[in-house]
């Protein structure tokens, strides 16, 4: 089986390092920029850069770069792309994506997944790739057609060799609903977090709580502006709902109203409780 | 050396197991249900119960329970402590305490100390209390003026040896201040956070950012109600201020402003950066 990864950033080149140690796939790997693509030739994580002569060898296509970028070069790269290939994106949004690519993957006779794996790490870059960042982790796809079981069970089993312990079948629009809420809003709510003007003071006042909350506060504003801009209707959603309720919180402390206070924060904890437990 | 700790809770109960496990002093300890103290004392938690007989040959007695409680306790005792005594509080608000416990030992001869271990468990009593709870930990200390050197080295050297790595001290207003932001907002936001409609089907769409976002959602409501009524002011001030940013993030995506969104996504991550590392 020959594999191409595009795109060798965090997740692009953890996935091409995890291939290689796990599989006995041959790894094409192409980076825009190409001291990476060398880079990754030199220390192994790929086999070969991935060029418009072999990509036409390859079985499964993994496109690791940002929303628009994976539509672009999926309508560039169509016609060089063999039938019985697999091509499956790694983007945050899934709608915006699939819409498109299903549509080019229709027309040329390959198939297109959309795919999303829920791992990451607030450093980014190949450089800080490693072939363990899947394990334990879920991944999410989303098919065109759950019709044909054989495939998605081929797909599958490739992904679970990667250490992906989970893989969550679903829509589209059903991911975009719920990942505004699991990672987009954390991300906003983190980054938000630390605008206070007590954050420069926290030092010898903080615990886990603190280290937590701004966990991911940190991130890479280019990726996470595009991946904001194509959910924002459900992120707007969830930043709503969000407000709403830490104004209820804020107002049951201005009225002293102790026994609201109470109320809502047995029903977080309660809530809380019956979700992860 | 002998220490009282008042109150057998997680902090209480860690408190005892800690100095039992780490240093000569015997512990005495009291808790308003009567089964953990027999427990305590069963299980070597503690050497004795605190009573108000014993209670006068006690050189540290920490007080482990809920503000009001606190203030309780110190001004029906303190004519049985002795002069050389030192008290200190471990609750999670400051000037409330401290107000009214400096007055209770300044007329009493004893030394007061407001004090805050920055530990905890999202379990809560005795049963889930450790001896390692307060393993580089940080113990900040409000006392009622800096000028006994002396004293605060002894308290710093007590309080070290109980694992914690930091002693940071501080006025009681400021301490509310940071404590507001560091700690009390990050409960209330992991709190809220989990009511959104979004959050049952989250199983196999979240990562690490879902996880350390909703931590501490589960809490004590009786505890955490009590030290928010104390503090309110300055937390109103913080959710009004992650509201206010929150709206800003949100306000970018409805006009469809993306170098805006960018520019407040990439702030967060400079603040992280510039406070964190």
């Amino acid at each position: 089986m020959t594999t191409a990864v595009v795109g060798l950033g965090l997740i692009g080149g953890s996935l091409c390092k995890t291939i290689k140690k796990n599989t006995s796939h041959t790894v094409y790997g192409f980076d825009l920029d190409n001291t990476i693509s060398t880079y990754a030739l030199m220390d192994g994580g790929i086999d070969r850069i991935l060029d418009d002569e072999n990509i036409s060898e390859c079985d499964f296509i993994l496109l690791c770069v940002y929303p628009k970028a994976t539509v672009e070069f999926l309508k560039e790269k169509a016609p060089l792309i063999k039938k019985d290939a697999v091509v499956i994106d790694c983007g945050g949004v899934k709608k915006a994506i699939c819409e498109s690519c299903f549509e080019i993957a229709n027309e040329h006779g390959f198939t297109f997944i959309g795919g999303h794996p829920m791992a990451g790490l607030h450093h980014s870059g190949y450089k800080n790739s490693t072939a363990d960042l899947f394990i334990d982790a879920s991944m999410i796809l989303t098919p065109q057609s759950t019709d044909d079981i054989a495939l998605l069970e081929s797909v599958t089993l490739f992904v679970k060799s990667l250490g992906f312990s989970t893989v969550t079948v679903t829509t589209p629009d059903e991911h975009d609903t719920i990942i505004a809420f699991t990672s987009q809003l954390a991300h906003v709510v983190s980054n938000a977090y630390v605008k206070s003007p007590q954050a420069k003071a926290h030092k010898g006042f903080s615990a886990g709580s603190y280290k937590d909350m701004t966990r991911v506060a940190r991130l890479n504003e280019n990726m996470w502006t595009e991946l904001f801009m194509e959910n924002k209707e459900h992120l707007i959603f969830e930043i709503d709902h969000l407000i709403k309720s830490l104004n209820e919180y804020k107002e049951a402390m201005q009225n002293d109203d102790v026994d609201t206070l109470k109320a809502l924060l047995k029903d977080g904890s309660d809530r809380k409780k019956s979700i992860d437990f």
